[in-house]
């Protein structure tokens, strides 16, 4: 194995540090003040804030390495932009980061540009190993927040009656242009059906699509040179079972067949808790799915805006009850995380070919990859592999204090920044959660 | 009695209509984007929002009275800027006016002057009577909507761990530009010594300061041409027994001694209702009263920043039940409405006095006259006068449907634009509000 | 004035006394310890906790005076029946009287026999004046806890699918008896059509039966002799506008009519806090109303269990917001405490002809009484008279501290004890209260 | 192997329905009608509830097998006491529970002999192969609610602040009658000290009693005969790597250790929900210790009174959360419960030693077996095994939809009735649970 220069991987990592914190800038480009501040449920937090919270990471983490005597940029900065670091002191409560109109963005801005420059600073007078293993940690934790800012502007643009979009559709712009005006929805199924067209895939389970598994004992879990989280190691033995794996993720049309065979009014096909949470809030399809009237055609609300519900499409924004309800009731299951990635470390080229995030798309497509369009809930709950350890101090909360209550998603989604998701890659999140770009993909039995 | 030349009258309300709604503009512009975004709890609007609704109100009630084809604005803001007519249709819910980042606040100052224009050009053809009348309601309305724009910034700045002001205290720009700099808190303190030295109050109540009256069979309400609100009227008549009335309002230093003697520790001064909920809150001072840690001396936070506690000035930002209590522990009473309008009515000249809204000061300072400087709390809870009626069609919606669980205050306040309290207006709030500028002036028997 | 002889007064209360306890008895009597002990609600409480409450009252305040050694029958007691003396220390949580199953109401009659033979001594040893003048309080007190008693089981047993009646309707003995099984439903209607044939009542507002009043000074309150609670005291004047009286009680037809008018669809006639209760919880009928689907006749739970509607009984258990929204839809306007007064004192006699509590009967059938079968919702909130001055001491607790955010109701209901009910007696009860056997009587401007 | 007899099989059954059914009665026995009414919270049921139940589980389920036209004892009953089978129609909700007073305990009483007549009607007849099936079923629910029986009234009794005890300790009972009276706390210590001195068990994890497992492919779940509950099936093979199993279960004395070393006060030593909740709801010791001030001796509420906490005695009523916290700070884990079972299976004897209910313990001792005094909490979340099937029909309600969001305790209590446990059995609660007799066994990495 050919040695790694240390100065190459301050390059490259100075690189990604650059390309990942101008994305986020790009990414909040098109978004007022007005917008950048709103927090439209506890889950969810402003986009300045996400943009104050990685230069935090950053100045709390990176910058004091090297650098004793680093001076925080403001003094109430530390307390306003900690998420949840018990062991770097107390913070703002997170259902109310939306009533905090100070900072405002241009502030923001001017913090992302001193700690930019500090860092920066860093690079110029070599850093330590330390400094560069957390600077590297801070680029994946602000990749992470770049999907987050996407989940949570969505579910903010949600809340408004007018359904504003995030942006235009690229497409919309040229045809703008070219004096072709028209309302979003409009347009945005020929386009689709084009993407469908554009990637052929099964449309139904019946007899075709199958991956087969023949199960036995196989590895799973993070090992060697690479970035990985904590909670991808280490690397251990599974047992598994046969089993199979679709090929495709579970389509809109296929969930409208779901809910037209009473999918959402039968309780023998859900988990208890997820029925009880399904009447209080009176779920009736997928999160973002509108429809004028009992009877009017449904529509998909988009970052670029509504749009008409395109059967092809994977079905984004299902809860993990909802998930396990549509396997239940097709005769399938959820695969467990161990089945997915047994799957995919064995088609480690998928990866290549997967959706994840394009500025101008932003909405799940299809395709054959194992990855990418939607996030894919698993059976598995959120759980540390065998001799799991968290890292020391702050950083140590990343990961292992989640790890009770949730379930894992596999695979990464339209809105993940490529380079972040990986074979072994656990994103997790409650049974409940319906905002973040979250689908599935069917398994069975052997 | 002279005859009112209806252009005459034309004439003042356009003048007061640019004066009115160019005030509301000046109040919005120390404040940016983000902070007119922002809703810190259901009482509270954004200030954009307010600026929408009168914009709305004007559109709704009077634009369309001698247009009936006017066609509004916008199809979306009738249902973002009603506030609670529900004869006009379907709102967007109170809770949920701080999630709604767009219209920004660029588009509400587009859609304001728009409203103004389409109002200029009534004027020009000239309006109707009816036209007129709901012309003046909708100055009046603003005028509401201007003191509740201070009153909420105040909240939402407060939830603010770093305290910002609303704006800066007018010397300290002078201040600033001289040199002499400092925190705000240092130098509000002399200011008010002077404010103190230059209206010379009792600081007692032993022995002095009560305005006698001796009871009787006396008219209270509103007669006669100039404008009211339907709650004042009919006049009638109302049998009082001798009663006293301080001639001051309750000072901050008094309101200390009642914290030092247990007040808000001490159930038997308090109503039933009060004591829980001030327990339940945590209530130890009135709301914008801080201090460092169990023994730092008190601040509050004003609309200029946070200042030390003044003792002469008078206490504001507490409950009808704090109120109550205060009263209480002092040996006296709150007074009820028609006793302070009894009073009021004899010293009309106190009006002119009174401590209404200054941009430069925001806080209440103390004087001689009945009116001013905070709201006063009377024992009188919000009912509708012998012989009410409602106006018909949705404007009647504007007082009439809250007479219930709500209690009269007097008098205006710091932030009561000039104009617009009368000695017959019924302010009122539930008997748990502390965000109005509220406080109280004692009562006793004769 | 003949002198009032002291022993006489002393006896008379003792009988009284003897009299009030037994009833309490008499009226839990029917009821399981099952029965007794739930809680259905935080307003609720279970019927063996009035039991002890009230005896708890008569050991806290009244044997203790005369008996300073007296020593309290159990440790636990006081914190247990305390409703809501601060003066008298800690206490259970209200919200949690239904989770105490232990003492059982074995205990508890053990507990009222001891505090019994306790008061029965002290008479015989000749009480003081103090003495005297609390235990009148007392009984008082018992009297209203047996109203709540009864109010109170009803909410328990409505919260039963099954809608067990707390007893058997008397004929239903004898019927039961001689063989006549049957609904219990089905044979309510005849009993209540025999009642009405034989209390003629006005059956229609159209142009009958109103009282007029010619308005003016008139005295209200309290003065002289007998027994009142403080809450009635000082006797006063105030300035009545004329007006008038409707003869009789709002019905359960008129309501009807009013519900089929869309009275609980229209949010313009109802108080805007009103609606959005009425919103929330989904009020469609009166508390108690049971219908089968959504179109099966109106049925009324009552405590000989359920009966079908009848139309010229008073309607009962509405709020104060039905009764103003009634009223308003009605073209009309509750009374005001002082008006309901005004009336009163002039038709003393009608008292005596009131349908207080009967306990084969237990729900209003209506009458020519201005008192009695329901107690009458007034437009007044619940506020000291003029020169009110609440007890020294604990019992100063009973009445002043609730005097805000509640209304006042008058005359009485089939479930008040005869004896309690006063023509200046004052009930109360927040705007939003079903559960008493509340209703309203009509008036309007002359 | 040897044939098993079917008249044996169900002569065996019907033994066993026998005593099952008047163990629930005998620890019914205790308890007052008042007792057995209340609901102390959602997750508690009242005992006459649970008496009834579990009689509505033979009506349900098993009655009809080969009687189709058994008619069911009471047209309420089956909405009353159906707990969550949504496939046989609707039921009270489960928080109004404890509202309802009717049928009261003899009415329950009469209900259970009129089921238990039917059943041995149905024995003497001949049941049928599913008949009995879903009777043994029944067994082993009804062995289920006995635990809760226990569980639920020891929660009922502690929410009275007297702190009444379920029975007397048996000892009590002898000193009694002796003349030795005094405090239940007082003689609890004694006793517990013998218990201590009678089982001999580590006290010190400092380098001794751990159960060395060396890892690898094993298998776990249920196959065979005997019964069991659906979710132990299917047997399956599961790779583990080698590690370590404590000999005995964690004390109180440790317990105290951890407490006294800010367990509850230092967030890192928690899962983030964990701490959310402990700092909500202020836990600074187990469920049911309690203290006078700050500064007291802990004493333990049992179901036979208070008594001072023992340090050997095994920790009880301790959530998830803490357990995992405890493991935390002690530098071990929580073990899956592969591991549990895989150590569990190869000391099968141990359950013989297990102490399980015994009406005159109720509490935990400690013993050297792997099994009993307390539930241990598993790190593993509650899930199905690989190839699961839950049953057809009504009764496929009772696991499976249960499977998520719950973690997995294993091994049994003082309070599980002799016979009910297993080594493959899974009891399960969610990680917030606390009124279950819950402990822990400490594991670590060999």
């Amino acid at each position: 194995m050919p040695q790694v220069n240390a100065e190459t991987v301050a390059d490259d990592l100075l690189g990604r540090f650059r390309a990942i914190r101008s994305l986020t800038e790009a990414l909040a480009a098109p978004l007022s003040p007005e917008d950048q501040t709103v927090q439209s449920m506890p889950d969810v937090s402003p986009t300045k804030w996400h943009r104050g919270h990685t230069t935090w990471f950053f100045e709390t983490f990176v910058l004091p390495v090297d650098r004793p005597d680093y001076h925080p940029y403001h003094p109430w900065f530390g307390y306003l932009f900690n998420s949840y670091y018990e062991a770097v002191g107390a913070r703002h409560p997170r259902p109310q980061r939306g009533l905090i109109s100070r900072p405002g963005v241009g502030e923001v801005a001017d913090y992302r540009q001193h700690v930019d420059k500090a860092v920066e600073e860093l690079f110029a007078t070599g850093p330590s190993e330390r400094a560069l293993s957390l600077l590297e940690l801070g680029n994946h934790h602000e990749q992470q927040h770049q999907e987050l800012l996407l989940m949570d502007i969505k579910h903010v643009l949600w809340c408004n009656p007018m359904l504003p979009a995030y942006r235009r559709p690229p497409d919309r712009i040229d045809a703008a242009s070219s004096g072709v005006a028209g309302h979003a929805g409009d347009a945005g199924a020929p386009a689709a059906d084009q993407a469908a067209r554009t990637a052929p895939r099964a449309t139904s389970h019946a007899g075709d699509g199958w991956i087969e598994h023949p199960g036995g004992l196989i590895e799973i879990g993070h090992e060697g040179l690479g970035f990985a989280f904590d909670n991808e190691m280490p690397r251990h033995s599974v047992q598994l079972v046969p089993f199979c794996l679709s090929e495709r993720l579970v389509t809109c049309g296929e969930w409208l067949a779901f809910m037209e065979d009473g999918g959402y009014e039968r309780p023998e096909l859900w988990l208890s808790d997820g029925w009880t949470l399904a009447c209080q809030q009176q779920w009736r399809a997928p999160l973002y799915w509108v429809r004028e009237g009992d009877d009017g055609p449904w529509k998909i609300f988009t970052l670029l805006g509504p749009k008409p519900v395109a059967a092809e499409e994977p079905v984004c924004h299902v809860s993990y009850y909802e998930a396990d309800a549509f396997a239940r009731w097709s005769g399938c299951r959820l695969p467990t995380e161990q089945e997915w990635e047994a799957v995919a470390s064995s088609r480690p080229n998928d990866l290549r070919h997967a959706h994840l995030l394009e500025e101008s798309v932003l909405h799940p497509r299809g395709s054959s990859s194992l990855f990418g369009d939607v996030w894919q809930w698993t059976a598995s709950s959120y759980s540390p592999y065998p001799g799991f350890r968290q890292a020391k101090g702050a950083v140590g909360e990343y990961n292992g204090k989640f790890m009770v209550n949730q379930y894992v998603l596999r695979g990464g989604s339209c809105v993940t920044p490529p380079g972040h998701v990986r074979v072994t890659y656990r994103n997790f999140f409650p049974a409940s959660a319906r905002w973040a770009f979250s689908g599935l993909r069917l398994a069975r039995d052997a």
